[in-house]
């Protein structure tokens, strides 16, 4: 038999599909299933969403191909609302729209290195980022979040990571998997040595809508002189409209990234799902209340977490925000992945497990809490307290 | 500022806009534009098939992430479709599905090989798979394919190109560009080579469903025992149901194949856009007369297109089939963009020059006249009897 590419071989399974095996060997026996696995939204998609959907995908208008970049539309509508999140000038020629975050993150990556180049990650990281860089055969390097500094990444640690091979940083903000929210003085002083080191910096904010309340902007870098020279910003329509079914992701860069991103992008699918791009452009002004609304839903489930985990006083949180939580567990050397698979089938709780975003997270489970309403994320409290690993 | 890929950075811009340019200079001078650059169909989607594209867009049940292999109900659909069309015992487990064909050939090429292998196609080639393992850094080698055998692939010649980092051949019939229909005897002796020489056939068949009236079996691969270690079949939703706007495709593989792409796809874009896949699931089997007629419509237009072309003898057909004409231009040489170009904005005919499919190819234009109905096919023949270059 002919062999397959060894960077692909080599990668493991991709593991949400694991981790929901083990939620259906779940018998019941702690009552129904919490799933906090997948960052998806617990909540169904607006009405409106569902219409527009509809009435776009129904339409010829949107059979034939489209614009590599995306719809106009589309890149109109989120250019302006990048402009007014960032108070920055960005336009549609900013935009290029993709099926997805993890396309952004791929397509970023490719424009900026090949095989043998490196990418600089935090430790713990998003397990998707680190795989795609892999298969690639882009190196990663890393830099260790320190936990009593609630996993924010430390800037020293990034510069003295930063081996000639380096060609980017790439930072998760609001973080997945750990939910810590990179302060905007923070994200500067990164951004500022990206700059001085001529290299890039990748920011996915697919979270971004997701804020604490009153949090103002999430940073002023849009708004550098020359921020097309540093800055690859990622973002997801997934969580915010709830519809990660159908696709789409954005990257927001200057002009000269736009352009290397349509080659790859007109190599890897022509251009993304069109008429779920239409819908999008109508929803995103015409559901910003609605927004809003689930904003502060979110922050109402940040709350019950903490009220949850202040009762379960064995199970630390190690850092909360936006869509999740990353929770040390008490069993000192035990793996995380035994833990979350115990969990899940005999509590009654789907999580991840630490390892699966870096091999120095053993000690820690990702909680995706968004997935929950308060009423469920209350019901955690009684079954951490009650659960033994033997 | 820091650097691009190169690899990126020296591909040339995406063809098809630049020809749509062209285009868009065009004056009327000599009638409406005749399209025949992109291979998109020329008559609207089945009403039903709008219908079921909205139906399921609008439900909640198809927001959520779905498999990353793609929507049982259309790897199962399609694993019958793919079993009825061959005569063999396909199932859902050997079908991927994907964001149209160009991810299904980047997700075969990338499980099979990585930077520095090499794979070998064509000469003329269809530019994205050239494109794309060009960014991949995976170097391509060529066999000529002879104009005076109507550009059917030389056993002979893919023999002795197989170095030893070559690790699949990769074919696309009924081809794209010259629409050459590759007989089944001759696939199986190419199939016998890439297995005994221990490399893959990677075998697009995106055209498959406009092969010519009573040709039966495309080939018998997909029935020769261990089929699932030579070959990689690849397929587009988008002609024949006319919704490439709705980007889906499909790779039809060993289930070790399937297992390296689910690694790969997850990656890419977690899972295919899922609504559209389940309208797929359903119209596969309701739209089988409507796809049959438009088969018949298209030889019509295969026949409308060699009539016309025998009353511009200086204009050559290299070779007809599916959805392409491999036409030879009489301006000898004259680069075939330049005759391309001033094909679009005097003569108003928009298609693709030879040169996008291979250097040696300057001689040639690509008509994809599936894109144009039988009276204005016949239209060709006084525009370009009457075309001058200078």
């Amino acid at each position: 038999m002919p062999r397959f590419n060894p960077l692909v071989e080599t990668l493991a399974a991709p593991p949400i599909p694991s981790v929901f095996a083990w939620g259906n060997a779940y018998d019941g026996r702690s009552g129904p299933m919490i799933d906090l696995s997948q960052a998806v939204p617990g909540y169904p998609p607006h009405p409106d969403m569902l219409r527009l959907l509809g009435e776009y995908a129904a339409s010829r208008a949107y059979t034939g191909y489209g614009p590599i970049e995306g719809e106009d539309s589309l890149r109109t509508a989120y250019g302006q609302h990048v402009a007014e999140t960032y108070g920055a000038a960005i336009a549609a020629g900013n935009v290029h729209i993709t099926s997805g975050c993890n396309q952004a993150f791929i397509c970023a990556a490719m424009a900026i290195a090949g095989a043998g180049d490196a990418v600089l990650m935090t430790d713990p990281y998003y397990f998707n980022q680190e795989t795609t860089l892999a298969m690639l055969g882009i190196k990663t390097r890393f830099a260790a979040c320190d936990p009593a500094n609630g996993f924010l990444p430390d800037v020293e640690a990034l510069a003295s990571a930063i081996t000639p091979d380096v060609r980017a940083v790439a930072l998760v903000s609001p973080n997945n998997p750990t939910g810590a929210v990179y302060p905007a003085d923070l994200l500067a002083r990164i951004y500022d040595l990206c700059a001085a080191r001529g290299i890039w910096l990748i920011l996915d904010e697919t979270y971004r809508d997701f804020l604490p309340l009153g949090a103002g902007r999430p940073h002023d870098l849009f708004g550098r002189p020359g921020w097309e020279d540093t800055l690859i910003g990622l973002y997801s329509f997934s969580k915010s409209f709830c519809i990660p079914g159908h696709r789409l992701g954005a990257i927001t860069a200057g002009a000269g990234v736009v352009e290397q991103v349509a080659k790859i992008m007109d190599n890897l699918q022509i251009c993304p799902p069109r008429s779920a791009q239409a819908a999008v452009a109508t929803a995103l002004p015409l559901l910003a209340g609605w927004r809003e609304e689930n904003r502060r839903e979110i922050a109402r489930r940040v709350d019950a977490l903490l009220a949850t985990m202040a009762g379960a006083p064995a199970w630390r949180v190690g850092a909360v925000g936006a869509y999740f939580a990353f929770i040390g567990h008490p069993f000192g050397e035990t793996p995380s992945a035994r833990v979350a698979e115990k969990l899940a089938k005999e509590a009654g709780i789907l999580c991840l497990p630490g390892s699966y975003f870096g091999a120095r997270q053993e000690g820690y489970l990702r909680f995706a809490f968004a997935n929950a309403d308060v009423a469920t994320i209350g019901l955690l409290q009684d079954r951490l307290n009650r659960f033994a690993l033997d």
